[in-house]
């Protein structure tokens, strides 16, 4: 296998010239430059991501196709939470020697096979463990910005799809013994739900049709952390009904009677939660989970007045 | 001294708040959301640049202050070479548990004393060694980026500033014994350089005066290496005076010699390669080194017909 010590630093960049060649329409200048050209209308959304090898995915959960995916997808995800359409995306790769091309060109195609948009630039170094710094770029009307703190008294809460997928699938990986009874529609759904996430990129445009902008956050720590999060920033309460959290099938096989935990405290199942109107015209399949009220500011309740917090989130450090 | 590890992640994003709460009038939202929003005029253009602790900098030669410094001057470094003017930085952080917040707050530090633009965003994350992914965001008259390829047959070609310096000072950094003989002035003017390299951000305006973009890049990899891409990327030939290279006498007390190697190869200077036409009118103090010609396109001569090579230029692997 050729490694990045046998190709050099040039011969690297020529390897990977084909994923970024390709010209843009928005794209004036593109990799090889100092930096990238962009032409944009309306205000810029910028959004980072940096995922180490070791703490972010390992090579027995996530192979290097995946690893670009969900990179890609995280950033994405922001972008659709801000109601941002996607411009490029900037890569960046701390690379040890011994790192196989192969496995860099399987994390660049994974990246493509996630991205509607040219990847304009980038820098790849050494570096004692594999990183990916992922920054997406986008553009959202001014003044359209779906924020945190976007959540109205009177508001009902929504989601654009099911929870827990990703931390089932992770369960599968890490001890597919355990699982080996269960039917493989079910454990390949969940692997797939983890490996690959689908950023609601699609959900954007139709949420942009309103007359106003949306409050809205993506749920990569998670459903609860989202939920508090946006209780907070916004300065209301949220009254959350759990058994209308959306949750697969293959995802209540694999959990069993963790299934609403791991759809409260999983995260990265990369879907949006969002605040609008009661009644809003909206062109996608959302589901309804709660309403936000003035009492308990900064609280998220289920129906019964219990609190749900944020207390299961994974912390960095 | 207090460690990510005693303060969590939360505990530490509130301890780096301060450094990016101010209000600033280009950004409709900074951090705290899924991403950032900032208004632009004309295009907008973007680099990044990941650093890694034991491959781009050590304890021994730079300190976390200058590490900040040094890897938002590479940034910043690269918007100058594009003719931009700097909008915002997003910073990500990979940090193992047992870094000091002092260091972390460090590093923020000199990434502001820098840094004329608002840190608008970042991630911060756990890793087993300390990385620092940078982005920064600029904006350029539609047309008026200042491209690699830019140099044309007839034009004179001009830098910024002195080269070698940033090299003499690792020199010094790396073994004061050897150089303590030296005058204090000169071994702290070099170490000044390398752990304190300014970039040309204010040769932007002057040079954005002129009717056409100029031909730019910065040579952050070497002069040597700035100059063969140029020539490269461009299709011409270039002719440089070696005697006029600009080496300070502080670097040629310290590398004797080796000087003007240093000042080729050495890198990390972060002046800028300008061809424009001859007898053009900058304000801006550029020192003439040579031309633009028809012959040998693709390669960098001296005026005594030796070809200069990019050779000795720091390769990533």
């Amino acid at each position: 296998m050729t490694t990045l010590k046998d190709l050099g630093e040039q011969g690297l960049l020529r390897r990977l010239a084909p994923f970024w060649a390709a010209p843009h329409p928005g794209v004036s200048v593109g990799v090889g430059d100092d930096g990238a050209v962009l032409a944009l209308t309306g205000e810029l959304v910028v959004t980072v991501d940096l995922l180490v090898e070791g703490v972010h995915f390992s090579p027995t959960t996530t192979p290097p196709h995946a690893v670009g995916w969900r990179a890609c997808a995280a950033n994405l995800s922001d972008l659709a939470a801000m109601g941002a359409a996607p411009l490029g995306l900037v890569v960046g790769l701390g690379l040890p020697t011994e790192t196989t091309v192969a496995w860099v060109e399987d994390v660049y195609r994974g990246i493509v096979a996630c991205n509607p948009v040219p990847i304009v630039g980038g820098d790849t170094c050494r570096a004692p463990h594999r990183t990916l710094s992922i920054t997406a770029l986008g553009q959202v009307g001014k003044g359209r910005a779906f924020l945190r703190s976007g959540c109205r008294v009177g508001d009902v809460l929504m989601v654009t799809g099911p929870f827990g997928g990703s931390r089932a699938g992770l369960a599968v990986l890490q001890d597919p013994d355990r699982y080996q009874n269960l039917p493989s529609w079910a454990t390949e759904a969940v692997i797939r739900a983890h490996q690959y996430p689908v950023p609601r990129l699609d959900a954007v445009a139709p949420l942009q049709q309103l007359p106003q902008p949306v409050g809205a956050m993506d749920t990569s720590d998670g459903l609860a952390d989202a939920l508090v999060q946006m209780a907070q920033l916004s300065g209301v309460g949220l009254v959350v009904d759990l058994t209308q959290v959306p949750i697969t099938s293959a995802t209540r096989l694999v959990a069993q009677e963790q299934a609403l935990a791991w759809a409260l405290y999983g995260g990265e199942d990369f879907e949006l939660l969002v605040s609008l109107p009661p009644a809003s015209p909206v062109d996608y399949p959302l589901q309804l989970i709660g309403r936000v009220v003035a009492q308990h500011p900064g609280e998220v309740r289920d129906t019964q007045d219990h609190p749900i917090t944020r207390m299961a989130a994974f912390t960095h450090f």
